[in-house]
């Protein structure tokens, strides 16, 4: 399965707001065997946003939106999503009906619009906020404070998944120079996939379809490089 | 000037790393008056990379790419650009001057490859680091280490500049749902350009052209709303 992911916010393109959304989805997914394809961060602009969604949900197996749902003038990402599926928004009543039950508001009670998804939408709730998100076919709208974002995205996780994938670590202080035929030959050698992160010591990660050649790999490394740490706990996706 | 930027690793897809490069450089853009329109990150591939490089290039003034130069196997950012116009890369005499001399390297202490840019880029010494990066008519190529890719981003900084404006921040404990007519009547009434961040307070952000419109609208905003701080010392771009 593959995903992409959209952030949405002129507080992230001006650098006023670290985007960590993304990040923690990107590794929600990564245990689940998703492969992530392409994050991308777009401005507040509701052009701007369809024509990125539509162009990712063509490619790839399903879109994650953050950011932009809310009452303001810069909260715009439903009537993109709707946009981008050439439907309008409209009032959902589920999600008003939640609000009620769940958040003791009324209708009055709630800036107008709060409760619009695009037309046709699966209503997502929002447990931590206010403003529900939706699922619109293989779109997921999910709000951009990131507490909301997280509880919100565990009531749709079990809909990712993909190849279980076995991981683990080395960290090593020769520089990158001295490792890269090691790495080309445990590609070769085992089909696993490699890694290398760069910093004070360079991390070398290792993924493998099972346990057993993930551990024969990492031994095979471990005998051939100075580890100073690892193999981590090995993380099962 | 419109800048998109490509952030590459698949260590940022797979949410083991915080992307924090592309907020330092939106953050420098936008104090330059630049506007960044897409932040895009993408694998450690070739044909992904080139093709949104290529994508980006076409429609933005100018594109930055960081991350994914090195020696190792998965750095592939110089080829990828090289694809994207159609060159090949080739070995740089620049580059390897430029390392031999303020590097104390010789050709036989490099990995090979190391010095390889696309046909034709102008080099960008690495004062922090060994890999170079380059410029290819619009599209500027940084590394990912973040200390090398601020560097580097000074050598070509004044390359960067847009329309100067002024930004202010105030902040609020009022809900979001109390100041939508507020900002939607301050946006109209000075032609300010108006975001609000929710968080504990709301930060109202008001970017202006010229200074003495920001200080009316910032006037004009504080008398109708309680501010707890704010406004900030009103930064210029």
């Amino acid at each position: 399965m593959d995903v992409a992911i959209v952030t949405v916010g002129d507080e992230l393109l001006a650098g006023d707001t670290q985007d960590t959304n993304s990040t923690w989805l990107c590794g929600q997914l990564t245990e689940r065997g998703v492969q992530v394809r392409r994050v991308t961060t777009v401005p507040d602009e509701i052009g701007e946003i369809a024509r990125v969604v539509n162009e990712y949900r063509a490619e790839y197996d399903a879109v994650i939106t953050t950011g932009g749902l809310g009452p303001t003038h810069d909260d715009v990402t439903m009537e993109a999503v709707a946009a981008a599926f050439g439907r309008e928004v409209e009032p959902h009543e589920g999600a008003l009906a939640w609000l009620e039950e769940h958040g003791g508001y009324s209708a009055d009670d709630l800036v107008a619009g709060t409760t619009n998804l695009p037309a046709g939408a699966r209503m997502l709730p929002n447990e931590e906020g206010v403003a529900p998100g939706a699922v619109v076919e293989t779109v997921y709208v999910l709000p951009g404070v990131p507490a909301e974002m997280k509880a919100m995205f565990q009531l749709v996780a079990d809909e990712f998944s993909g190849d279980r994938t076995y991981t683990t670590f080395l960290t090593t202080p020769q520089p990158e120079s001295e490792l890269i035929d090691l790495m080309v030959t445990l590609q070769e050698t085992f089909g696993v996939s490699v890694g290398s992160y760069p910093g004070e010591n360079v991390r070398v990660k290792v993924t493998a379809r099972d346990p057993e050649t993930l551990e024969d790999a990492a031994s095979w490394l471990r005998e051939r490089i100075d580890v100073v740490e690892g193999p981590e706990v090995s993380e099962t996706a």
